[in-house]
């Protein structure tokens, strides 16, 4: 059984992460929610604010991959160019979207509508407005790219609002055991199951928990099956090893 | 003035990353840990488990920074490939290393000396060893590219054994400026600012700490004279809004 693969990219726009000034917070948070999706993240890159940069980066992605996601440079200041990096990625041009200056009004008396918080209503032609529950300023979908803000409970909420606009390919589902047993120890046995279920991602991920180390492997595959026959080959892998294998990750 | 730039990339290898199971905590260790040496960190991708794709990424950033540092995919498993895709990346072969088999032996006793596990002694013709004072198994550099554990507790050790052989060129410093101000509010004279400075990068974070929001200005420049010009121009920008600027960032 081959299951349907959907795939995506993430594009983490920004010189503050780059610098160290910023944790990345949102890389985990997309990963997972793709993932219960059946969505398999194939690729991230951090990128600088250069326009170049974004353009020859969107494009690649935007080809590469069924969705494309971005975070951060659409807010208000001169360092925000994702928007307008975007639209020259598309060969299109950013024009105020009505729907987009009708949100800002309800969020900006019109004392605070400056032009530089009126350019959150700018995008590129042919886009579709992301609702942004949390401070109004929108983001976008234009084709396969998904523009969200880098605020995490920004970025956050914008997934739960594109969610039900994503088309998912057969889920990828995980089990996990873990062992006391090194890595070193059960790598050999673990070769074996792995050339056993040559389309099966084996991981193999040291631990060391209340004093005690030890590995969790850790099996993906769409094809449920293959996995429960392949978990009970490590978990007799880990007894004939001497141990008894632990169900999950050890917290 | 302009200061000599040293550039580097960072490559996350893993498949856990891409899913979702592991949270990197290493881009931000290393982002600062560069940028305290006065080396820029450009671009960050995260690839899975594929040699090729290890390969074409390595061979691309290698050329087009001045240094790549890669974490992950040099532990004992089959899904380890990180030592063998960087040797054919170099157009070399991987050979036991005497002093890495060494480093082994003083970790592992005779009988826990498994194939597996030796295989950590493995590095490419022409590499050099990093140590590893935490687990002994050692990483290693070849030509500009740095080959470090994916553990984050070893990752960083790694980092302080080779931080000696690293050359930073002029350092970027910074200036935060922080306001209770909106980044709307601020945007259109943090703009005339930025083209004051074209060379500087000028950013604005906004903020949300104690029930208040906000906005900071981080302004990064190897001239440290213009920096406190570009300083002193965003205190006034803040000072003309009816705000007193605060100094730093805001906890």
């Amino acid at each position: 059984m081959t299951g349907k693969d959907v795939t995506a990219a993430f594009v983490i726009i920004g010189n503050e992460i780059l610098s160290g000034r910023t944790k990345d917070a949102n890389l985990n948070f997309l990963a997972t929610f793709l993932n219960q999706r059946g969505i398999q993240l194939r690729e991230v890159r951090v990128v600088p604010d250069i326009t170049e940069t974004i353009i020859d980066t969107v494009n690649l992605l935007k080809a590469k991959f069924d969705y494309v996601f971005t975070s951060g440079g659409i807010g208000p200041t001169h360092d925000d160019i994702t928007s307008a990096s975007i639209a020259e990625a598309f060969s299109t041009e950013l024009y105020r979207h009505p729907d987009a200056e009708e949100l800002l009004h309800t969020q900006y008396s019109p004392e605070d509508r400056t032009p530089a918080r009126m350019k959150m209503a700018d995008v590129p032609r042919g886009a579709t407005l992301i609702d942004n529950p949390v401070s109004k300023a929108p983001g976008f979908r234009i084709e396969n790219v998904f523009v969200l803000a880098g605020v995490p409970e920004i970025f956050q909420a914008m997934l739960d609002e594109l969610a039900p606009s994503l088309v998912g390919g057969t889920p990828v589902e995980s089990v996990t055991v873990s062992t006391n047993l090194g890595e070193g120890v059960v790598a050999d046995g673990l070769e074996v199951i792995q050339n056993n279920f040559p389309d099966m991602d084996v991981g193999s991920y040291p631990y060391f928990r209340s004093g005690v180390f030890g590995t969790s492997l850790v099996m993906r595959s769409q094809n449920t099956a293959d996995l429960e026959l392949a978990a009970e080959q490590v978990r007799a892998l880990i007894r004939s090893l001497g141990q008894e294998p632990i169900e999950g990750e050890v917290k």
